[in-house]
């Protein structure tokens, strides 16, 4: 057995998930090294039926405590883990971890803003007026997210044309590297959640694919955002690191200027930094190659502003509810996180290895997000292959 | 006892709704006349346990031949209801009829698009270059909707300012008039619904009332659409009226121009010949004025085109999503379906019985929206109270 303190998944990690092995029910369980504990093992330390379910929910809804004593729990059971029935990750299926209420998308990269800004409206200034002054962000499809792992059929829209739009598969088929949070126990409607009470709030994070059709979004978006560009599939991480373990990698934001309004200002860091990184091996090829490697600490927005922001109106947050960063990118091409900045619309297509080209996804083609917060506590990966559209 | 087909919910209507007696726990029921009939009646039509749950969405997901054998039996024991167990629905309260997995809210009254479009883009073609194409729509919170008779908590938010935005309630509170439809069973993921499959998934409408505080929408909206000036409370009726009953006051849409793309045509008739009203009672007043009065039949797009829309990059309906139309405007101004339309911005304030006027909602003040189709088989009412923002 590895040792899983080498895998970015040892004691100062413990990411929570559901598995399931052949034939059995879905299990909440925690991660390990390349095993798995059903969280039956802690059973004790939450009120009756907590894990009984097939997914994280009602644990969420627990509350900071109750995730604390379940923590402090593994870490001693799995410090001596020599009796405990440990699950290898190969026997088992990952399944999406929570029920998602609602989806929330951001724009928090200044970075990525201002590119797509450049791009789709050259004649203005590419932030809008808002952009500084709050995280903007929309909702997305809470049943389109799904678990690492799951093809994504390439999906059809409308694509502006002259004289009249056409309707056919996506030709600029995009991924977009995303950090995002799950919350629980959440608010009542009218409450707003204080951006104070964010670490009672925050669970954890995971990485998210947010796929992206960027032919079918620039028809489409104007004036109510983004719709069918993006409601296809949102992939995410089936390991979710509770906030516990990225405390040591908190660290402070960049400046904001100008200073944010007093609901989203805040003394405590909350900036995350997690290490990341996109692989793409394309069709027919066995290597991948990485075309960006960037950092979410570079987000203009933080994940306590982000939450802080999406209650302000009294909108309720609730358990197992999914907030993502939208796309990280930094400032040197190397490290934008989707390929309409990579290749600049499709201009530059990019080269890798084994000779082949992309200015957008082929079907066939895998997309592979990595993390790891201070470089060590491994987010783990959300892989996704492209399948060809229906007919 | 009243005669049912008096009211507007008889035998041709009987809507589903979910209600719950004092003590007792929430049952799904069907509104006949001023009372309901616990589902429990009829849970012989239907597989074990159907009926059991706090929710509808149990039903939607079993499809149009066990929606239609429950009707069938409803309405041969509601003809004969002289020992029915009927519960007075002053001795109940309705509660939320379905649990909602994804709530979308479109832009289909060319009107109601035409009138934002001139006051908010005064410069250029009100209508965006995409919106004749498609039925634009965006994704709503569905944590933030409520059923009727819900109180509306004002919402604070960013609002734009010179020489910064401030954080404040807003100034701008809206209702909109809109047409909601729940479906049930849906799609998997990567395969779009037709158009030629609507009457199977489209369970049946619900009127619905998308809150709105048009400055944090203004200063917010670009480029990624509405957030936090709608996700603060939608409200929707207990009652959902199933399609059979409108199958009578299905008419012919208006006509489109340019024809739509083949997924968005059919040759069936699917505008809804359904007179719809708002009423509004100012704080303190006794007496309502309504201001509006228009009919859904007016929608440039229809509800099969919205959910063969929304569908067509393979987004996956579940039972119990939620589809609203957006704001239903005529063309004159008394049949506006938005205060900020009624008012053209505020310019205007409306003037209401016993002589106050309104600009925007006060606190205090309580909207109601009614529908029925083809004048006689009522969608019932959708009602809310503003209550002062929080401190």
């Amino acid at each position: 057995v590895p040792d899983p303190e080498e895998s970015g998944f040892g004691l100062g990690n413990l990411p929570y998930g559901v598995i399931r092995r052949p034939g059995g029910p879905p299990r909440p369980a925690v991660r390990f090294g390349d095993r798995a504990l059903d969280l039956a093992a802690v059973a004790d330390a939450v009120p009756d039926g907590v894990f009984d379910g097939p997914t994280l929910n009602p644990f969420l809804a627990l509350g900071r405590p109750a995730w604390s004593a379940v923590r402090t729990r593994l870490i001693e059971l799995l410090s001596e883990p020599g009796d405990l029935p440990l699950i290898p990750l190969g026997e088992a299926e990952t399944l999406l971890p929570v029920r998602i209420g609602d989806y929330v998308d951001f724009y928090a990269s200044i970075e990525h803003a201002t590119n797509l800004g450049r791009m789709w409206r050259p004649e203005g200034d590419p932030l809008m007026p808002n952009w500084r002054h709050l995280p903007v962000g929309y909702h997305g499809r809470s049943s389109s997210v799904v678990v690492s792992g799951t093809p994504i059929v390439r999906p059809a829209g409308q694509l502006a044309g002259d004289p009249a739009p056409t309707f056919e598969p996506t030709r600029r088929l995009d991924f977009e590297l995303e950090l995002g949070f799950v919350t629980g126990p959440g608010n009542p409607l009218g409450s707003p959640l204080p951006i104070g009470a964010a670490r009672e709030h925050i669970f954890g994070v995971a990485l998210v694919n947010d796929w992206s059709a960027r032919d079918i979004q620039r028809w489409e978006y104007q004036p109510l955002g983004p719709f069918l560009g993006k409601s296809f599939a949102t992939s995410m991480a089936p390991w979710i690191t509770p906030l516990e373990a990225l405390e040591p990698f908190r660290v402070a934001g960049r400046p904001q200027d100008p200073e944010p309004l007093d609901y989203l200002r805040t003394e405590e860091d909350w900036a995350l930094d997690i290490a990341l990184e996109v692989a793409l091996v394309p069709a027919g090829a066995s290597e991948e190659t990485v075309v960006s490697r960037t950092n979410a600490r570079g987000l203009y927005w933080s994940v306590a502003q982000q939450l802080a922001h999406a209650t302000a109106n009294g909108a309720g947050a609730r358990p197992g509810d999914l907030y993502a960063s939208g796309t990280i990118s930094g400032t040197d091409p190397g490290t934008y996180g989707s390929l309409v900045e990579l290749t600049w619309g499709g201009r530059d297509p990019l080269r890798l290895a084994g000779g082949a080209e992309r200015a957008f996804l082929e079907d066939g083609d895998t997309v592979i997000l990595r993390g790891a917060a201070g470089g060590r506590v491994s987010l783990g990966e959300v892989s996704g292959t492209i399948l060809s559209a229906q007919r």
